[in-house]
């Protein structure tokens, strides 16, 4: 038992969707997340800086104590992950083998589909992590670049922002996917649009979703599960408290608290 | 890496839903199956015989050098987890963690149902995991004493099997549950039954794939996974090696190679 802090580190605020779910799914726990704000987004940045900008949040919540780490970032997840796992003595879990592992679970004729960053895609790393399980998948992927400025400027639905996803989805139309990975924390927020662009016969993993359990489920093989029933969570970020709270706001119809701002 | 086998245990065939499970969602790994066929059923026994029965076969598979334990039997995870844990040095997986794990993260209404053999249901076993995760949770648990000879006389489907099950599941009709875990590796077999009477509206957690899926994350987390493409699993049985292919035949539509007999 453990009743230290869980770190979720992300770009910026769609880690969000992680840490929300986590909330639900483990309501006991405490969540310390750093969203790097000020230097969002990943998506199109070099591996070496986003791995640069990963341990400076690392370090930040190594110091207060977190008995687990979450990236919950997919492009920091690509690029940072094992180096991170390698050099800290705490489970680490990154956003994509939860993802990768949940669609083998629910993919009935072995083609999946993958969206995300260009970082994300061009990394192959849900290739890799498919693959890894089973060799036989067949894998479709495809880089989303419109849709974090879309996730970001807060169009989440209406016609233009359907169109935009139509558009970038339509590349499917040729495959015969019947699972799609978001493979991007800030997608669940246009979930709904993906859905009704894709079919209704494409089953959608959102890998928020997925690695709560995740978490959930190595907390319990570790032995590090929290005996508290009231925890505080507290959100840094390296950007400006108002707009972080004013966009959790918007996306999540939720007042946070304890948000504090950083220099990283 | 690691290419020794993942050993599954049941009290006899019903954690063949498991190990189906595995060998879809983990196509690379071998299976040693153990199935106490000669002492079946263990839902009615006392917790001293099911630890003793279940030491039996963790001990056999030990000796086979298997890389990881996978407990496929509810009433065995409720009595034998926790002790078997604690004495050996390989990452142990039960079935009800992960069924516990999938319906707090399927609820909505946090109002979870729980069916499963005598021994599983009085022990409380389910309670217990899903309020050490999240203490607001509501659960209603019943016993469904005529379910597990239902299936094991191959009482599939037909009108005699449907309104047992309707009668045991009436149970429901006073409580408002969104979601149903099935607490008995046999009961994924009635399924479509069980889903015909509890309604459209509540999500079924099959334990065996959840757990498959948990088996998953642990090998990747303990960097347990294999890098071998063609799998030799083997069954073993304290029964007739004819009556286990027979079942085996006719549940899964499969026929099992390498079928042994053994005795404890």
């Amino acid at each position: 038992m453990n009743n230290n802090p869980i770190g979720v580190i992300d770009s910026g605020v769609g880690g969000l969707t992680v840490a929300k779910e986590m909330m639900r799914q483990l309501p006991k726990e405490t969540i310390y997340y750093v969203g790097d704000t000020k230097r969002c987004p990943y998506g199109s940045r070099s591996e070496d800086e986003v791995i640069e900008f990963t341990w400076g949040m690392v370090s930040f919540l190594l110091e207060k104590g977190i008995k687990m780490l979450v990236i919950a970032c997919n492009t920091a997840t690509a690029f940072a992950l094992d180096t991170i796992r390698e050099k800290i003595n705490i489970p680490v879990i990154g956003v994509v083998h939860p993802g990768a592992r949940s669609a083998l679970k629910v993919t009935k004729n072995k083609k999946i589909g993958v969206i995300g960053t260009e970082g994300t895609i061009n990394s192959k790393v849900y290739e890799h992590a498919l693959k890894s399980i089973n060799s036989r998948v067949e894998i479709n992927s495809k880089a989303c670049k419109p849709f974090v400025p879309l996730v970001e400027s807060n169009c989440l639905d209406g016609e233009a922002a359907m169109s935009i996803v139509r558009e970038q989805l339509s590349f499917f139309q040729q495959t015969s996917i019947d699972t799609l990975i978001l493979g991007c924390t800030h997608y669940p927020l246009l979930q709904p649009l993906i859905q009704r662009a894709i079919g209704e016969n494409v089953a959608i993993i959102s890998s928020g979703d997925e690695t709560a359990r995740e978490v959930s489920t190595i907390l319990y093989h570790s032995e590090l599960h929290t005996t508290e029933e009231h925890p505080e969570h507290k959100f840094f970020t390296t950007g400006s408290s108002d707009v972080f709270s004013a966009i959790a706001n918007q996306w999540f119809d939720t007042i946070l608290d304890n948000i504090i701002e950083i220099s990283l």
